[in-house]
């Protein structure tokens, strides 16, 4: 009995861990869409989202369960909340990408980007993508110094989120004033995605050390 | 000791309505100060989140003692985990009116809005705080038929924040690049505002009921 209980805990971090993966990947073609202007990959985003929500359902149902059948204590508990905590988090980065999907989808065949920002956004998007793939090897392995690695990476996305303010503010901005509601919108995609993805690391470490890491590095904009 | 339960569980929903009136004042003080360049105001509510944060610990912490101790089953599991997450969504909500308050101490003395778009933001302010305010009374009433007007009140926001966007981008905006990011930003904090209000409600009516209305309503910008 106890171990079918271990198993269901284990099965139930590697359904979130999976489900990290799936928003890293749906990030990861966001992006291209974004860049490339790929109507196709816009749309294979926007429809994949809803494996993405479904698969969330499907993970705090089976938590609930748990917690209603075998009424964990102590870090089992703990990690049963933690993931459900985390589901919501992961759910919030598939919208995200989403978002950004959509944008690329409503400006095609243009591109949502001036020529000269796409460097920043190649930028974040690697990063993001990175942030979701470290932070799923973090669930998986339950990884405390790596997910303080993830910190340094998300100061790296904001100051990249920053500096693209400075740029859209700066009065050589030649793309006016559609494309600069664009940029700031689209950067702040990247920035929350960035945010959720450190969030779920540390939930993480709360399991694995009883104390949550300090809040902050939310975003200031 | 059944006794003792019950009420423990009333407690935890009367703080959560509390703290969920808490965010609904910064948001009309946030409001305020964005609207008059209210530097003291703006200050009271950058200064004031931390409670809420402080609360929404006290809150979370209680209700994982409650799971530990207690192992509620059906309606009272129900009722603890929406608790826990609705505390997540009224913290955001307190973020959110900090993002507002930030901004117009960021812009002060200068107002961080251009005069034409005040009447768009007097209003967004008075649907977030009624949102808010409604949130918190079906939380104490668990009235099913109040969260549903809640979204009524949502679509509201998400017009003006539609028509917002067909102002910035008229080309007869005549305020600039920096002002339109700043609307842009600040008109997406109103109506993530809302969607956290919304999915405040609706996560006590899936206590009330044993079903998640469809989610749906979510940001779509």
């Amino acid at each position: 009995m106890r171990e079918a209980y271990t198993d269901q805990l284990e099965q139930l971090a590697e359904r979130l861990a999976d489900m990290t993966g799936m928003v890293a990947e749906a990030m990861e073609n966001a992006t291209a869409a974004l860049l490339q202007a790929d109507l196709g990959l816009a749309e294979q985003v926007i429809s994949g989202d809803q494996k993405v929500d479904d698969v969330r359902s499907s993970i705090e149902e089976q938590a609930y369960a748990l917690l209603a059948l075998q009424a964990p204590v102590a870090t089992d508990l703990r990690t049963v909340l933690a993931v459900i905590h985390a589901a919501e988090s992961v759910e919030r980065m598939g919208d995200l990408a989403l978002h950004v999907a959509k944008a690329a989808r409503r400006r095609h065949p243009s591109s949502a980007l001036p020529e000269d920002v796409k460097p920043y956004f190649t930028e974040m998007g690697r990063i993001a993508v990175k942030l979701a793939t470290e932070a799923a090897e973090v669930i998986r392995q339950k990884d405390v110094e790596r997910a303080r690695n993830l910190e340094d990476e998300d100061d790296a996305m904001d100051d990249i989120h920053r500096h693209l303010f400075s740029v859209i503010m700066d009065k050589e901005w030649q793309h006016g004033v559609a494309a600069a509601v664009d940029v700031t919108l689209l950067g702040r995609f990247y920035e929350r995605y960035g945010d959720h993805a450190v969030s779920v690391a540390k939930r993480t470490v709360f399991v694995v050390t009883g104390r949550m890491p300090g809040y902050g590095g939310d975003d200031d904009i």
